[in-house]
């Protein structure tokens, strides 16, 4: 069963509490570009995005991730996805051109890790704002990077999301055990990640930027404004990945990243590179203990009638079990 | 007859054609902070300025420079001021406090160099911005940072300023002349530097930013808005005082400078760094060619009357004629 | 007729004049990566890449390139190759396994633009240096991105590297010509560019740099060693790619640039940016003019048998004379 | 009685136990230039330093600090400070030019606050090293910036300081207890700063570096090496001075800060900025927790003999009890 040829991730909606409070992180404070709004939704994107959005972030009674959604490479790969998943017994949803601004024709399913995942070909180019410097605002995001997922098994997710058609570049593990793990379709360390957890969640959204002042920057300004409560953690360099990088919260919880550095993995024999789960500096280059947080919230699932995923619990050995950052205190 | 204590190189007031047009490009595009404004004037600062302002921009029949202040220690340097000119034959005038907002009781003389220069000791202090990182826009500038000034004779120039009490910190030169001159009271590279040609002129003001990033930055934004031809000179390393700078125009052709990095000269028996005319590396430090029309263009300096100061003509070899760069041609 | 399935330009070999002054140049100041050496040759990589080289310096009897060389996706594709230009009459010739070390079964053609072209698809991985922040040097170069090419007519370079399967992101052009454009198979702005002149010539080697202060670092360190004559070009911002670099000539006078930014092309209908040639932004975003070496300057190219091309005449309006910048004079 | 006129911080001497190990951490990955050395000690300095050090490391029995260094104004003050400390009952000997290489005569002192500290007026000017790009490496340190010293009573250090004509630039304070302060002689935020703490101990050496890039160097270095474990705390932006900042640990635990950023102080009615004890900004503007150990390891102080002082418990209420951050836990 061939997969959809997927290109990359692409966009999420985030189902948030309050508009204005959300527009206010998300646009004023970030800086994130407004393609479009609705009265309960925005639609945002980062200025190197070419097409229609990156985010949406839509009003609904409990925070919450509607979906993830990743580019496929032609309308075709619609019905590929529909038989990829109906020939597992998962549910899927064949949404109309239009029903989202700026997306065409699309397949919505409910995935084997129990995540919303959308695939779409078609996609509106508004105005180019790639060299609008005069619009940068906050942490000058340039374009989504990827989606990092919360997994009871990071295994199964690696080997579906193997199937379809994801290669892998990093990893951390021990012998028993794969605790997290990062693949891509675009020439990227990953478009997708595993956290090991209760899941499905949401573990955050990964935001492109081009220089690391861009990363400081956003702090500096969270600080001017007593948001400091909104930098969960970081600044810091990634073992994993080699990136810079802050996580924040949003007004909802909803956990992002800016990151910024990464590399190439387009060659056909990308090696993978794996992190001993005791090495201290897989998560941060520099020794710094992850905050606790960090490790235990997620963002809530719906599926596709919009009502939120049950968990499931953590299959294997947690990660701040036996790595040598995290609680219960920090390794230093 | 001992000189006023002079503190550093605090503002300039700079007259302007068009306060709109002036307001965009400083206020919109650079990002300085209005500290206050009247109908006919923007009072300016970066965001380091603990007192009042580092800029007044006022418009005027033709664009001009007003005046350049330096802060002195004490009220009583004021009389000192007056009597170190009034001993040299030379105008000056008291300035009742609150006749420029924010400023206390001032002396306005017409220095030897045909400069209108106001010394004053109190200062308001507005709100302080430093840490308002959510203000910040365009080039980030902290604050002023020195005056550079075109005089016919730059060696009369450097003897005048070394008897305000200025210390010496770098040089342009060979055996016949003294080309440029940098001096300081503050613990930097300089609050004023001369640039031989016909005087007296303002080459431009100069304003410090904290990192070479925000450099990039303005030039980015100008680029954005089509605004490329009020970048003049840069970006670059300069071989003199190690700085990294670019040279803009405003609406009306007064200089400034974004300067980044400078080095500390508060060591009473600091050493001066004499750079030959011949090195091409002494304006830029990677060899680019100065632009010509930065050795040729400079703003004209009203008296204490308000009224344009006739040009003595260059008293020695212009440097562009010896030196490794500049016109006819670039040196490579 | 299938091409061969090209992943990304891969490397180039530049014949140099003397080596120890060309590893001067490459590793003691920019910094490279040294994988393995020869008595008559180097062998070096960015820290980012994973094969064995970016870069082979050999030493002959005149400085020119002797080729460049494409990844392709499997060795299948060497036979793609073989054929794709044997049907244009073309010469090709197979190279064994090991003839470069580092580098399987080649194929190696002279190609319809007079370029000798190297296909390989299995490379060696040597020691991974991502992380080895302890070992970089000077511009921290992390891989090659790109290869621009001197081409007597544009539109004809363009026609038959779409017929490789590149896709294009940019050009410079009016309504009669096609003045320069960028085509890339992997994710980014371009693997490859072409530059309208008398042809074929390499105009430059372009490597990837992570960020803005890299590219001022090494003009730094070239200005402290007066080797600020190997600074041909900016820094600056391009127009086309908005990448930020520096144009440096090596000691046998080849060019490469330091390039650091550039954006994500991998959707499959990513749209093209067209620069108007009258935009003086086009080659700088800031305005500020070429240099005129730049346009006129370039590597000679060497046939299969390792003799110098003779030169075709530029078929194309030059760029010089109906562009905003460059000679006989800059547009400010 | 009037005090010596200090200048600025000028060095410290550090003792160590194995010099080899000491030179490898902070001339090889710091990248500090050797201006000279002995079988026993090195002498550093930052590469804007224009006199001969900055940092004396010399072995002995247990790791200490000597001495701290301020350079006075004249050689009169030698006896000036004779006289002040003389007239206080504390122990000060004259130390002949030539005992301390590049530094001429001196007086040093045992303090009221347990201290060993060393004035002297002349020094030597080694070679120029500020452009020499080419040599630096690692955190590119510029100069010595401060000494942060741990006292048991903030208030009296603020006292005996503010007699010897230091300003005041910051505090962190409640409405009972000065918790720490800073003060300075040279025109930036310090020269020294007070850490309420059992005392006397050195709390560390901030050095600056031009730019925040330098300092997140520093730490990818250390990471490359396996030497995370040197980082203790940061990067992050303080809340007092603004300044970007690491805090890292060299072999013997000997703290330094690498610091950039700063600001300005030189006007004479310079605003002194309070900070509440409860605002998490303070000590981190991101808020993020301090790392207990900043709080509770210091550097022995040897007395004019060579001798450990013994520690006066600390006579206030310690910050970590009151403040938002710090242990037992963090505040997020």
């Amino acid at each position: 069963m061939t997969p959809p040829d997927i290109i990359r991730s692409a966009y999420a909606e985030l189902i948030v509490s309050d508009l204005d409070r959300s527009r206010w992180f998300w646009v004023e404070v970030l800086g994130f570009a407004v393609t479009s709004e609705q009265p309960d939704a925005l639609y945002l994107r980062g200025f190197d995005e070419l097409t229609h959005h990156n985010l949406i972030l839509r009003t609904g009674p409990q925070p919450a991730v509607g979906r993830i959604a990743f580019r496929v490479r032609a309308s075709a790969d619609l019905a590929a996805a529909e038989a990829f998943y109906g020939a597992r017994g998962l549910r899927a949803a064949r949404i109309p051109a239009g029903s989202t601004p700026g997306v065409g024709e699309a397949v919505r399913v409910e995935d084997p890790l129990g995540f919303t995942v959308e695939f779409f070909a078609d996609a509106a180019h508004p105005e180019r704002l790639q060299q609008r410097y005069d619009l940068r605002r906050g942490a000058e995001v340039a374009r989504l990077d990827h989606f990092n997922i919360v997994v009871p098994d990071v295994r199964a997710a690696h080997e579906y999301y193997q199937s379809l058609g994801f290669g892998l570049s990093e990893t951390i593990e021990d012998d028993q055990t794969l605790y997290a793990a990062w693949m891509y379709r675009k020439q990227t360390v990953h478009d997708v990640a595993f956290t090991g957890g209760d899941g499905p969640r949401l573990h955050h959204l990964g935001f492109f930027a081009h220089e690391s002042h861009q990363v400081l920057r956003i702090c500096d300004i969270l600080g001017s404004l007593r948001g400091e409560h909104h930098i969960e953690r970081g600044p810091g360099r990634h073992g994993v990945s080699n990136a810079f990088y802050v996580y924040l919260r949003d007004p909802d919880g909803h956990r992002l990243e800016i990151y910024t550095s990464d590399y190439y993995t387009g060659d056909p024999d990308h090696p993978v590179l794996r992190w001993s789960v005791h090495d201290p500096r897989r998560r941060d280059f520099w020794g710094n203990a992850v905050i606790p947080s960090w490790y235990t919230e997620a963002t809530t699932v719906l599926d596709l009638d919009g009502k939120p995923r049950p968990l499931l619990p953590e299959k294997q050995t947690a990660e701040v079990r036996v790595g040598a950052d995290g609680f219960p205190g920090p390794a230093r």
